[in-house]
């Protein structure tokens, strides 16, 4: 099943545009907190960078919660977050990794290298990429934001990512801490899948995040909280409070 | 010791600017490929997407493989090509894995979420991080290039760099395929050394290249080749062969 569909239907079935960021190399950490939530999110999202800070054990951690959710809740999509880039042969490579290796739903990527270097990851019909337009930190101003004849570079990799024409394969990360930003991308790609981290830790503002976000089905974006859930002493208390927090903005 | 120095040491000793890119997952295959060609490079560069590409296993072998040339030849450095990117507290987690569980000299890693994403890597004292800044492939024209009040991003990148005041500790990838732009940074970064690919199989222009990229002592370069080399009959004798082209252009 592709991902878009795979996605509306586990919004549906568990009322939750929230998606959880496992970012601690342990698979037993991941599973207590996969076993306490999954009903009440829409994805999952481990953060490669943390699995390989501890080298191929880490990795084997990573695989194996993977396979965990692919074999207990077939139905809840997995995003594989590495912002990975390279050029093109090399990009087939990054791309293998994650939908053949790993076999997840979807992929982040940086779009710095331009559009031939995102096809490779298309070719997998079923698969998904979300790419980087505008990030969640302070230093997402010092390039993301320059002005190419008055219109920032994030608006550049927007538009530029229409031209490839798939609809169904594309989404784009955008920051919870910049909600102009958000509101921006969202008039220019209204029908686009947003990846949205920044809410909680970061201090993202939820509300102005919903009103800006969502697109005109009150979808279109998947919500990522990582460490206020993860390290909450109530892991399944935190997590049904953000999914109502964001339920109660959507309606 | 610091990259640089070890760089400098093993460029004198070789009396050679190539680097041999190592893109095949397989210990033994690189292990060839390293024995015959230690006394003619100044470092090898395994492309990560390659071995993860293969999984679990094949990070295994980049593990065996790194372990080998820091063994068997510790005064050549070895750069990871990985292009990595995160957020700053993420950013600190592909630090770790690069310069702590693989421990490299080097990493090579995407701007595009900005200069706190960057500062990290440099808290390892001894550690350099190659910066993408023009790469070798047709669309790195989609965003690299666009004008920033008459500037390409590109160029911008290489100014924020200087920002950073660690000439140390950072060095920009810039591909052979663009010898144009090759010219243009390095005006803007006299002293800083460029990774350059795109030799080779991607057909950049070899005289160019030297022309253009070397620095005022006629050094600063790093210039890789993978395919040609690790892909020819006999590996030792093309290694031999282009690093005799190389040193033709540059005295």
């Amino acid at each position: 099943m592709n991902f878009k569909t795979k996605l509306s239907a586990i919004q549906k079935k568990n009322n939750s545009l929230l998606c959880i960021g496992l970012d601690q190399p342990l698979f037993a950490f991941n599973k207590a907190i996969i076993d306490a939530t999954f009903d009440l999110v829409c994805a999952y999202k481990p953060n490669m960078a943390f699995y390989e800070a501890a080298g191929i054990n880490g990795l084997r951690q990573l695989e194996t919660t993977i396979i965990y959710i692919k074999e207990k809740y077939p139905d809840i999509p997995i995003i594989l977050d590495a912002k990975r880039s390279d050029i093109g042969n090399t990009a087939r490579m990054y791309a293998k990794m994650a939908f053949e290796y790993f076999n997840v739903d979807v992929l982040t990527v940086n779009p710095y290298l331009g559009i031939d270097s995102l096809e490779p990851y298309l070719e997998y019909k079923d698969k998904f990429i979300f790419v980087l337009a505008k990030t969640s930190n302070p230093g997402s101003r010092d390039f993301q934001d320059l002005k190419i004849n008055g219109k920032p570079l994030f608006w550049k990799v927007a538009e530029k990512l229409k031209t490839l024409d798939k609809r169904e394969q594309i989404g784009v990360v955008v920051g919870a801490t910049y909600p102009g930003e958000l509101r921006i991308i969202r008039k220019l790609l209204p029908n686009y899948i947003f990846l949205i981290p920044g809410i909680g830790s970061q201090g993202g503002d939820l509300e102005k995040t919903i009103k800006y976000g969502l697109d005109k089905e009150k979808s279109g974006v998947v919500i990522n909280v990582s460490r206020s859930v993860i390290y909450a002493k109530d892991i399944r208390k935190e997590a049904q409070k953000i999914r109502m927090q964001i339920n109660f903005y959507v309606k």
